[in-house]
Formats: structure tokens, sequence, C-alpha cells
């Protein structure tokens, strides 16, 4: 490596004179260092679970970067290495996801309970009868959902050390620190310019997005209280979800490309997607806990509540997905929420 | 009265030429014309639900009418008459009116549940699991509702009955009568042209009206799904329930002094209002059904979500009314749903 990539932080214009193995292996180079500092930072926690929660989520999103650019640019790796890395790799990011997910889940569910059973601020202060039913519903809902999702997240604690002691874990590690040195590209990324061939893939990850979007029902959630999202049936989600790892596949590619630059577009509209995930967990969350056997009909009624609740705030995310999308296409115009 | 107000159908400008009593004791003649009429129909409907059902309904619309006029206009009107007979048909329409709330919302929660249960037309036919908690928590949610708004309209149609075959109601019906022949107007209205004294006090309804919708939080309720109609508390309708009062009484006016023109903007207004008011007391019945005793728990989560989805209906038709308000406001723009 040389000139401007020798510092480890080459501007944007230092991609057009190295070649396309010089970037890759760049980029590569230092998503490993993250990858095995974070490994180092956890192990050293100890008892310190915010410490050890950083350090988990530093090495997931090490490995979702490594994971992605192996996808995105596969041409010019050396393909069989790349694809036994990337399944390790997201079965690591799996293990490691879930605790991380279980607490996220249950903080926003208790959030939305609290903002549920929460009088408006100008509301007068009498006749509370009518509310009480949801009040007692919700605060036995409440501990119901704390218990099953705290008792979740133990178990993904558990699972997730017992991944990172694993030999699997000690492999896939081995594999990740060869990246530091030696990244398995093909000969021919040696020789060809990186402004040659390395947009041309971030775009072909971009065009990958834009049909994904274009067959998802952005006009019907550009409008506003369509109640789509509440119907019986979540599989419907599933498009959406595929758009969010989309998202994520032609943001790290622009990363490789323009290491300086993340597009504020796409960093808004895998948020909305982000958000769109998360509820719809917590709306299943709250869906399961509501066929726990031999709950009150109180219970079940706050979790019908809190369900529906969740629900709207998917198709919320939606709608916001599409302001963000369509605002661009439109033009780059300002959006709201 | 003389002229086009003869006609019984005045021109536009047919209020120009005549005076105020003309113009207001031509509009409470139509009205009381109407009562009795609907009345008449009401009594020969015998076992017709329908038509009986129709005759109420044009009953009540005469009803709000008169009252409305008697109110918006009563510096013209003999006060201590003109109170009492609205206290007297503001008891009748209430009476008239429960049958049909009963019916409606039935229908409209039956309605929801439907939609609720019903997979997307594009959703793909395995794992229909998760969803059978809530399919079979909503056919039994169904049934109870049903049972119950069925029993309160059997109710409240033999209350409208006995209202109907009361002395009260007979006393009523009397007082309507004499506004068909001489209106209880002051002297002073048999003088002034109406072109002076009527549009001054439609607008003052169109004031107070305006004023109630500048305190409503209408720049909140513009932001879309902002999640404030589901919170805990339902007092916070009360002015929305009295914007729709207005609305009406605004709507009335104008028809006295323009019997031809009907806004669009009101009518839209009014529109949205009403599906307001019925999402709400929708949502209030599935949380009173929600409080039977010794219910099934998938029941009760059945109606948690279909509370919370008429709460989102309530906070729609709020963005709806904020839309077409607003857009009046902005110079008469176009606005979506």
């Amino acid at each position: 490596m040389g000139g401007a990539a020798g510092s480890g932080e080459p501007g944007e214009s230092g991609a057009d004179a190295r070649t396309a193995g010089e970037v890759l292996a760049g980029y590569l180079h230092r998503q490993s260092a993250d990858f095995l500092r974070s490994l180092r930072l956890h192990r050293e926690s100890g008892s310190d679970a915010q410490g050890a929660g950083e350090a988990a989520a530093l090495l997931r999103s090490a490995a979702r970067r490594i994971s992605a650019t192996l996808y995105t640019f596969q041409p010019l790796t050396d393909e069989a290495w790349a694809d036994q890395l990337r399944a390790e790799l997201g079965w690591l990011a799996g293990a490691l996801a879930r605790e991380h997910a279980c607490a996220a889940r249950r903080d926003r569910l208790m959030a939305a309970l609290q903002r549920l059973t929460t009088p408006p601020a100008n509301a007068p202060a009498a006749d509370l009868d009518a509310e009480s039913a949801l009040s007692a519903g919700a605060a036995r809902a409440g501990a119901l959902l704390d218990r099953q999702l705290t008792l979740a997240r133990t178990r993904a604690h558990s699972a997730a050390l017992q991944a990172l002691g694993s030999s699997r874990f000690h492999a896939v590690a081995d594999s990740v620190a060869v990246l530091a040195s030696e990244a398995p590209l093909t000969h021919a990324t040696a020789d060809v310019p990186a402004a040659e061939a390395l947009p041309q893939l971030a775009e072909q990850a971009h065009r990958r997005l834009t049909e994904a979007v274009t067959a998802l029902p952005l006009s019907r959630a550009g409008h506003p209280y369509n109640a789509d999202a509440l119907a019986a049936d979540h599989r419907q989600d599933a498009p959406w979800h595929q758009a969010r790892m989309l998202v994520r596949l032609s943001r790290y590619a622009q990363e490789v490309i323009a290491p300086g630059y993340d597009d504020p577009r796409l960093a808004d509209a895998g948020r909305a997607l982000e958000r769109h995930r998360d509820a719809a967990e917590a709306a299943a969350a709250a869906s399961a806990a509501a066929r726990t056997p031999r709950i009150a009909p109180a219970t079940a009624y706050a979790l019908g509540v809190l369900h529906a609740d969740q629900r709207h705030e998917v198709e919320a995310a939606r709608f916001t997905f599409g302001r963000v999308w369509l605002s661009h296409a439109r033009g780059g115009g300002r959006y709201d929420r």
C-alpha cells in the first residue's frame, strides 16, 4: 500500500490512484483490526456488563462489515474462502445479537406501556375509572414481559459466552486475523485500478436495493393511517426486513469506496427500517406473552393493546421510510419524521 | 312571506329582499314540516324496520336543525320559548339516536375485527400459528360485542318507542307544529332586512367554531403516527367532540342564509369529526366489553387489539380533520384522505 492509503485514512480521492486490491485489503484490514480489538476488550471486560456490551456491539459491527464487503465485492475475492467465512460470521453475529435484542425489546415494550398508561399532561384529574382496567392489566403485562424477556436475555448471554469460548469461534477469529495480513483476493484485483472495479460493484449493491424497494407497497405506506401493518399477518414484513439488509450492504459498499462519506438518506432509511424491525419483534413478543397459560384477562387485554401499538409503530416506520426514500427520488427534498 | 320564499326553494339571492323574520320563519317552517312528516312516516312504518330507521333519521335531522337555528339566531327569537324547545329537542334526539348508534357501533367493530383477522391478499398460505391466537380470540370477542351491542340496541329501541309514545313527546310535537304556522320571533325581526341581521349571526357561529379549532392540538395531530390518541385517557376527546357540534351549528346557519349551498370544507370537517366520535365510542365499547367477568384471556387480548385499533382511527380522524381545516386556511389547497 502506498501514498494516502498508508495513513489508514485515505481521502475520498485516495481510491483513484490505488488498485482495487489495495483498497479492499485496506478496508478489510481495518475491520479485522476492529474485530480483534473488540474481542480483546470483551475478554478484558470481566464483570463490567456495559463494557462487555459495547465490545460485543463493536465485534458485531466489524463482523457485519467484513461479511458485507466479501459479499458485495465477491468477484474480486477467493469465493469459496469468502463464502465459508461469511457463513461463520453470520452464525457469530446472530449469537451475539440476541442478548442485545432482548434487552432492547424489553426497554421498548416497557416504554410503550409507560406511554400508554400515562395520561396526557392537559387531562383533568377526575374519572379515572375507565382507565383503571388498562392500568391494572398494564402493570401485570409489564411484569410478565419483564420476566420473559429478562429470562430470554440471560439465556442469550450464556449462549453468547458459550459461542465466544467455542472452537468454532476460534476458527472464525483465525480467519479474520488472516484478513489483517493477507486478504484472500483474486490475483486480477492486484492490477485493476480501484476506480474501475469497485464503484461498479457498489453500484450493483445499490441497484439490488433499489429493485427491492420498488417492489415494496410504498405508495400505500405513504398514506398515513392505512392500517396495513395491523392486519393479522406479519409475513408481509419480510420484504421490508430484506430491504433493511440491502440498505446495509449498500452503505457498507459506499464505505469501502468513499470512507469519509455516509449518505444521509441511506442512514435515515436504515434507521427507519431498524425501527420497523424492532417494532415488529416487540409486537411479536407481546403477542407471544399473551399466549402464556393462565394469565388474567386484564393482562391479555393490555398485551393486545401493546401488540396493536407496536404494529402501528411498524406502519409508522414504513411511512417514514417511504418519505425518506421518495424525497430523494424526487430530487432530495425534505421529509417529515 | 312573499316572493321567492313562497316557493319553498329560494335562490341564493332570495334572502336579500326579505326580512330576517321571513327567512327564519321559512326555514323553521320547512324543518317543522319535515319533523311532522317523518313522525307520520315513523308511525306508518309498522314492522318495516328500515322504514322506521329512515323516518327516525329524518326526525333527528329536523330536530337538530330546529335546535341549531334557535340557538344561532337566538337574539331574533323569543328566548324563553326557544330555550325550552331546544332542551326538549335535545332529549328527543338523544332518545332516538341511541338505537342507531348501537347498530353503527356494532357494524364498525365487526368490520374492524374482520379486517384485523383477514390476511393481506399477497400473504403466503403457510405458518398460520402465530395468527390463530388472535383469530380464536377475535371470534369470541366478536360474539361478545355482538351480544352486548344487540342487547343495548334492543333496549334503545324500546326506549325510543316509549319516548315517542310519551306525553312529553306530544308536547314537543305540539311546539314544533307551532313553528309551522307562527315561529316565535321577536317583533323587531319582522322589519330588519335578512341580509342585515342573519349573516352576522351565522358569522358568529362560525367564529365560535374557529376559536374552538384554534384551541385543538392541530399541529400535533398533523404529524402522522403521533400516537396521541392511544394514550390512556379518552377525556382529551372532549374538545374534538365540541368542535363537531360547532361544525354542525355553522353548517346549519349557512343553510338558513344560503339554502342551496353546502360548504364542502365544513362537510368534510364534519365527516372527519363524526368518524372521530364513532371510533372513540367503538373503542370505549371494546374496552367496556373487556371488563366483562369471566372472559377468556384470548377474548380480552382481541378486545385490546380492537380498542387500540379504534383509538388509532381516532388519531387518523384528527389527522384528516387537521388536513381539511388547514388546507382551507392556507387558501383551499387539496388534502389527502
